[in-house]
């Protein structure tokens, strides 16, 4: 097996956000719950858009969020997810190959257009997302190029892909071909009810199939049921080899089968918009974690490339992570 | 005649733009002029934009930049342009209205796609421009409703309407219409290079047909093919009723027949991209004029709010402008 030139590939929903500021009012005249992605379908969508103010579009997507940002450290990504050959489909194509983030995936040419997340940001800088899945229905087993698993160290699968019917598929077949090539297998959990949705599948694979686990404090005691994050910590232990594990401005918690080590938060220069924060973490741990940095360092960079996307709106950062990496020892 | 229920009715290129930070090097490297518009065709935008790098969308064109200000104060207009029914002609009717600005023309269901206009900004702040024209070349005389017209105290026309070809009919169409209603009509000369590809007939225009004329140093230098600002000012005095200049940080100039009041330029908590800044300006000023507001004052709201949009990414207000107005004393 040739050694692999990638760092990680991602694979998940690719969606164009449509980011709006709102308030609680608002959420409360829509019945929507705050800081919660809700699948909507393309009525609701449409309505919904409607009702809210001006907005701006950008790429977004959880794993696309995470690989902008592993690209933005200097690594080395592909990412995996379906859009539609429509304007949108087109900005998020050129987003991600702008990055340098290698993505191949082939359109559709029919149907359902690109996904589409409409996310309303209140003062209390908090998001809440209303995603039309749209062309990523579509997203399946023969989009996953077993070449392209192989030739990274990590792949880094989304939660949210067990939305999606045939995504699933696609997701326990890259799995399986990055175990059979020796690589390593990491999962997100994405959203508390998200969670709900797919607790059993969830907790299966986190027992047996994955290596490395991102999740914040809502989502992990949410797949335990429990209340307590300390009884989380200690059911998660041994099950993925890493579990790391976020919890806001109170830092993160890296926890392997016999040692666990707190990070602390990296201080953001201000808070304007909290999306993004959980997949930019991410992409700087894994970016750590494929580059030889130990866990703890691996953490803070994980922890400085989240400051920065909630420091402005919008899911993927602004400022070169690299240089703010360098500046702060880290690289 | 029934007395005009809205302030400003405005016509002009619907544009959704792509923002991307940029450098001098790629503006060299692609022999791009800096701080310009240059009109480019489908195949020049879809080269640049692969080589450019990761984007934000979000809706422009200068006389929908000057609407979206004129709302943002609390004003009442209305929007000419035209879109094609696309996610993007979608998305620039829905930012119109979801401010509060009526929109009522027909897009294309066949044809060129809504316009783009690829904006990199340089670490200067400064922002050139690429706009593919698109659905606008459509744009012509039956787009223009009289009763809309008529209903406005101000017609609000941007210069770029002279690049598409069937525009300048409706202009001129709509100048025609406001003027035998008793209501007054504005011209923005848009970009010097805008200036230099009509200068003679937007000299007839100002001499003969303007009664609000905008123009920066560069353009109203441009009209008159002088060097020097005085020379400038001294040429337009007596031509338009009222001709705001403006200077970018040495403020602005509003010239009548016989006065001339300096107006002092409003500070900006930072420059980050000057995307707007004249768009704006005319927004302030327009709706102080309209509002009863003298011509100082008017002025200073359009200094306000210029101040506003080059204080953050992207060409409308992200604050209420009526707010900020109300904390300066001027509302």
């Amino acid at each position: 097996m040739a050694t692999p030139n990638l760092d990680v590939v991602g694979i998940g929903n690719a969606i164009v956000d449509v980011l709006v500021p709102s308030t609680d009012t608002f959420l409360s005249n829509h019945e929507l719950k705050k800081g919660i992605m809700a699948l909507v379908d393309e009525n609701r969508a449409d309505a919904l858009y409607r009702a809210m103010g001006s907005g701006v579009e950008a790429s977004g997507g959880s794993c696309g969020n995470t690989m902008a940002g592993i690209a933005s450290l200097g690594g080395k990504g592909a990412y995996i997810g379906k859009v539609r050959d429509d304007q949108l489909g087109k900005v998020f194509a050129h987003d991600m190959r702008a990055i340098g983030v290698r993505f191949d995936t082939a359109p559709l040419t029919k149907g359902p257009a690109t996904a589409r997340c409409l996310i309303l940001v209140t003062p209390d800088a908090q998001r809440t997302m209303n995603t039309y899945l749209g062309a990523c229905v579509e997203l399946g087993p023969e989009d996953i190029d077993p070449a392209l698993i192989q030739s990274a160290q990590v792949t880094y699968l989304e939660g949210y892909l067990f939305d999606p019917p045939r995504a699933k598929e696609a997701f326990r077949k890259a799995a399986k071909i990055a175990h059979d090539a020796g690589r390593k297998v990491s999962l997100s959990l994405s959203d508390p009810f998200c969670v709900d949705r797919y607790r059993d599948e969830f907790r299966d694979l986190v027992a047996n199939h994955v290596d490395i686990l991102f999740a914040n404090e809502s989502e992990i005691c949410s797949l335990y049921e429990v209340n307590d994050f300390e009884d989380a910590v200690n059911r998660v232990r041994g099950n993925a080899d890493i579990a790391v594990l976020t919890r806001s401005e109170q830092g993160s918690v890296v926890v392997t089968r016999d040692r666990e080590h707190r990070i602390p938060v990296h201080k953001a220069d201000s808070v304007v918009d909290s999306t993004g924060a959980g997949d930019l973490y991410a992409a700087g741990f894994l970016y750590g974690l494929t580059n030889g940095k130990d866990l703890v360092t691996s953490g803070k960079l994980g922890s400085l490339a989240a400051a920065e996307v909630i420091s402005h709106y919008g899911a993927r950062p602004e400022t070169p992570l690299k240089d703010l990496a360098k500046k702060a020892g880290l690289l």
